[in-house]
């Protein structure tokens, strides 16, 4: 939007028309952030055969690749994807390239760093095609492609000279941490798939936190404790608050951090508080039902922590920013919301962490 | 989507359902941020009556509302949204609230405080229905409601109890500041209108920031110098060097400059620096296009700086951060980049304000 015609002017916007001479297809380069990869189907978090949800919702989020990145080293000049995501509209509280869009960074001096994002299609025929990133050097870069966070992703192919080579990179993350939660977790509502807080803190620490967010059905139900008793990790990270009622928190929270503690006895089990919903600040209604399910996640977790030695609880509801100016919607972080968030959660996240030899 | 079947459950997820017992059009309540009103289109930001603009997307974008708002005050527990917009596509780089959606802010203790967004419908039909804020309680509130920042806004219907009042509210700012730019002035990408940066500084400081983006098309052209030349404002800002190439800069800037010289010699007008655009990154050409008008607006300003009393110069090219991780897309700001911009920018436009009693 910024170029036009200045940019056209001057040469430089031929980005965005994919003209790539060779296209590779993701699924045989590194793909990251799955929790159980699934047999023909090489963007799909968890395991449809494996674990059964009876939410078609929470089936379908299954298949969204939030969190997954296609790694790959290349030396071609120009980089593009052509992909097909299932039709769907876009929903209102989050930009179209975080749904169905991408965003590709590059190793610069050690550093993951922003090089561009692939613009997504028309929403109704689920095919895109876009440039990323053009005329660079002709020299070998490493890459890291974040998928769309919501959409099942169909087929994804790479797009580089004809000349160039497209190789898979070994995943630059050694320690692995699950991070199950809500919308929040899932990503909405960061400017694109790269922004949401899981993606962030892997590049900001160098440790892998796995996008295992399901926005909206995040209700510690015992099919979720199963899938995460199951899954090998070095450590679990929980926004498991920002979905249930207070009532929910009650009855399901004991036996959920029971499935896990007996799974993985000697892991560090991570509880953060949710954050204070704005829709609160003048919805009576919310508010209270916001304040009850806190205080009931406060009170009960203090009391988890103290009962098993690898349960960790972050307290505090305030990790927006008490001016009201971290959401889109007074729900959903912006970046700005989950960089304060970072800020205040991270350092008490990697302390846990650092005890257990996770650095 | 956070809400979902816990909400349903807690009876909170009446929300979303347009159900106002009486409606208030709103274009017979207080409207701020207009540069000039044009008989007719409330709504319009500029009226095109009065200044021509061969360009078509400059005359669609004088009646795109961004950071134009409805002021009111109401006792209602309930507030809503009918509202009609021109049919369009939803950009790939920008939230559907931020283009056809609004924001609600409140004033508690003294402070505009985010109350709740109003969602658009499908684009298709350029109709729209939602409700904004319900259970509050029965007492008497200010409004400010931001309006759509990528569409023209041809009817809005402010909804409320059938026993509610609503009356216009006056403006709470003294002081007034025209902001001309590219699209990082008219909004993208923000998460949601009252997020742009003009309105975001114009709650924190108490002086209306008027917003006047021009996205793509902020070029220094003299149809704009006698536009901001006939305004009346106790200053002006330019986000001046976003879209132009450097040629373009050399060409044109010291004529713009000497008409606003000109036109308002005692009015401090400050010019502000690009940001560095992360597409320059890797891009050769992006980083050759970007360097060279950031070096021959530096130039030409400093320059300028001396040669008139009341023109200013904000240099530096890196208020999104030397991460990268600012943008949207390489070239437009998310709520993050936006803020550390303002924390970056506003003491120093401040500082040059104070000086003219503008505080």
């Amino acid at each position: 939007m910024i170029k036009h015609f200045a940019l056209i002017a001057a040469g430089v916007l031929s980005l965005h028309t994919a003209t790539a001479q060779k296209y590779v297809d993701a699924s045989t380069l590194t793909i990251i952030g799955r929790t159980c990869p699934m047999e023909g189907h090489p963007y799909y978090r968890v395991d449809t055969t494996r674990y059964h949800f009876d939410n078609a919702t929470i089936r379908r989020y299954c298949g969204y690749p939030a969190g997954v990145a296609v790694l790959f080293t290349t030396d071609s000049r120009r980089i593009e994807a052509r992909w097909t995501t299932t039709p769907r509209n876009y929903g209102w509280n989050m930009s179209p390239v975080l749904q169905r869009g991408m965003d590709l960074y590059i190793r610069k001096d050690g550093i993951w760093t922003m090089a561009g994002a692939s613009r997504p299609g028309p929403e109704a025929t689920g095919r895109h095609s876009s440039a990323i990133i053009e005329h660079m050097d002709r020299e070998t870069r490493e890459c890291m492609l974040y998928l769309p966070t919501w959409s099942e992703l169909l087929t994804l192919e790479i797009g580089v000279d004809e000349d160039a080579s497209v190789t898979p990179l070994a995943s630059p993350y050694k320690h692995r941490v699950i991070v199950f939660g809500s919308s929040i977790t899932h990503g909405a509502s960061a400017s694109r798939p790269g922004m949401a807080y899981p993606a962030r803190m892997s590049r900001m620490t160098g440790i892998e936190f796995v996008n295992l967010g399901y926005s909206g059905n995040s209700m510690l139900q015992p099919e979720f404790a199963r899938l995460l008793a199951e899954t090998d990790a070095d450590a679990f990270l929980f926004d498991a608050f920002s979905n249930p009622s207070a009532a929910m928190i009650r009855d399901r929270l004991d036996a959920f951090v029971a499935t896990l503690v007996k799974a993985h006895p000697d892991k560090p089990l991570i509880f953060m508080q949710t954050h204070w919903h704005a829709a609160g600040n003048f919805n009576k209604e919310a508010a209270q039902f916001h304040r009850e399910r806190i205080d009931t996640a406060d009170r009960m977790m203090r009391r988890l922590a103290k009962q098993y030695d690898n349960v960790y609880f972050l307290d505090g509801e305030w990790y927006y920013g008490k001016d009201s100016e971290g959401t889109i919607d007074c729900d959903h972080g912006s970046d700005l919301g989950y960089d304060r968030m970072i800020s205040e959660r991270l350092p008490r996240i990697r302390k846990i962490l650092r005890k257990y030899g996770i650095r």
